[in-house]
């Protein structure tokens, strides 16, 4: 379902499209976090407006609210959050492994406490394709095993040998599941782990192939360890990664660093930033054209007093259909209604930001075509 | 600038309209409340989608912040709003009024303490029209004083005299800051007082009438009193207005008993409660086509549980431009989003109660019209 149209002439920077039963998605993209069943503020609407094809939710939230009853019953996410376009679910393992203390660890499955009423909750491989298969999602995820950074060897080498297990029986079930399910389509894809241990990234992307899924995420990074450390553990293993998949860089990426990680090859990321500092009133601006440099954007915080009596506009240009919303207020107002804490300062900045990602995905891909990086 | 169309022949109710220097609205009307600058969730591209021709904003507020050095370089609030349509401004009197114990009342004004950094500042009927020339509006209001409820025939009788002779301040003032003004054509309105007292009200507003305003407001009621209480009120009064300028009923009104004071010759509403309540989960919905039933409507907590897998759609029917967007969204997922906690349900929940209240005002002119209330 990945077609690989170009590799730069300047990187292993990747032109393609990946198909989904919600449509053709071309790669490398970025997708806004809806992990609840809405990115924060916005409607599918807005999403929609904005222009994202694709969104990307969260298993073991949806797990537990609204619950997978409410979910059936409303006929999967896409119709619950009326979304046309595609959706990835995370499998939730990061979200679980989060819960330090409240959780333990077996070869079975992972059992934890719900983070809403303290419930006894067991997430096993297959219950979290049979999640998935009842949410819709049009790219599922396996359920891995995540590993704090630093960690000692033998401890990545253990968590190592139950991602392989697990990513085994996360497809055998996946595939199980496929018939009668309401996204009969879905792809599955397999998680990377080994932190940034050079030797057990590529023994795990060996395992993954092995088994062999539809895309591959690279799991475990951005996980607070420096942005050198991620490239290197990159450039370590990418190779070993089949050409013809997506890959699929999971956690936070700042803007540099999407562009850092597309030039060593990855074709998908996702990111709470845009949208969390938005929240905090922080917006990104591109600065310069050449995507090379680290200092071609830079984040502005709406509520400094510069822009106090600013008449400049949020947004110039009209490029995507929510433009014409955004390009009629001034930064003045934005710093206004966050001082006075109205919502919809949260919300013109959270579109400001999502657009500015895609944007951003927008300039990576013709650079890309156009050998610029 | 008030053009008084038609009186029902089953009540006092009156179809008339308002010019003013942005738009001519048809009343009765009801203004939606942005009383920092926009309407909590929403932007004035959403009121514009809705329908809105008006918003209501507060001079205390704004006075406070973003403060009027800011208003000015931003050239009122219709710009730093990017609003097209007409704004009325509260005086603010309501709100140092219930700045209980930090507020000090004087024959030239009111002096109080700031809620947000405790500063000394002072309110005079001169100072409330130099702010409101600053922020723009189409109609400002009056300073005046209000009374709490229950009160001594002696404090209403004192407040009077304070009222009618801020009133001519108020009125000297604004005659005087026209010149210059962001908006040289907007309008005064008085406003009438005397708790639930007929003999002091119908002096109220004789004082009033003889200064003479662009419009007359009801102020001080909706503040506890019984229902009742209110339409008495009304009752004993209406008569001592000019049947030639707009009446308009300040502060919290339910749909019925916006019906019940449109039926005595009101022709403007505010209230807090359908934004207010959409933040808590509560929506209106129309439930018969007579409104003089006092059960045509019925309000709905989406956060109860019959509605965990309901897909009914938030709304039907495609009447405004916002329609589009409602109409996507079912009760189940506007359950899910207030059980998570996402704005987006306050939103969807605020712009539902925005779309009544506006259907409610075309149906009751309607209604006004026909002669069926």
């Amino acid at each position: 379902m990945f077609t690989l149209h170009s590799t730069s002439s300047k990187s292993a920077a990747r032109r393609g499209a990946l198909a989904t039963p919600h449509g053709t998605l071309q790669t490398p993209f970025f997708m806004p976090i809806a992990t609840k069943g809405a990115v924060k503020t916005l409607s599918s609407f807005d999403v929609e407006r904005l222009g994202s094809p694709i969104l990307l939710s969260n298993t073991y939230h949806l797990w537990l609210r609204p619950g997978m009853e409410v979910m059936q019953a409303m006929g999967g996410l896409h119709r619950l959050m009326e979304w046309q376009g595609a959706i990835l679910t995370d499998s939730g393992g990061f979200q679980v492994f989060s819960l330090q203390g409240l959780r333990k660890l077996k070869p079975e499955g992972v059992t934890f406490q719900s983070h809403i009423d303290g419930a006894k909750l067991e997430l096993t491989p297959e219950k979290c394709m049979e999640i998935q298969r009842v949410i819709g999602s049009d790219i599922c995820m396996v359920l891995d095993v995540c590993t704090e950074l630093p960690a000692t060897p033998k401890k990545l080498e253990e968590a190592l040998v139950l991602t392989k297990a697990w990513a085994k029986r996360s497809k055998d079930r996946f595939l199980e599941t496929r018939e009668g399910s309401f996204n009969p389509g879905a792809q599955l894809f397999g998680i990377v782990q080994g932190g940034t241990d050079p030797e057990l990234r590529r023994r795990s992307a060996q395992d993954l192939t092995d088994i062999g899924f539809d895309g591959y995420a690279i799991g475990g990074l951005s996980v607070g360890e420096p942005h050198e450390e991620a490239c290197k553990t990159l450039d370590a293993m990418m190779d070993r990664l089949p050409t013809d998949r997506p890959r699929y860089f999971m956690g936070g990426a700042q803007p540099h660093e999407i562009v850092a990680y597309v030039q060593r090859g990855v074709d998908m990321f996702d990111c709470v930033l845009p949208t969390r500092n938005a929240r905090h009133g922080l917006i990104y601006r591109f600065v310069h054209d050449d995507l090379t440099r680290p200092d071609f954007y830079e984040t502005i915080h709406v509520t400094n007093e510069k822009w106090k009596m600013s008449g400049e506009r949020l947004i110039t240009g009209t490029h995507t259909a929510a433009d014409d919303e955004l390009a009629r207020y001034t930064m003045g107002y934005l710093r206004h209604l966050f001082s006075v804490e109205e919502m919809l300062g949260m919300r013109l900045a959270t579109m400001i930001n999502i657009r500015f990602y895609l944007e951003l995905m927008e300039r990576v891909r013709r650079g890309v075509e156009e050998g610029s990086m």
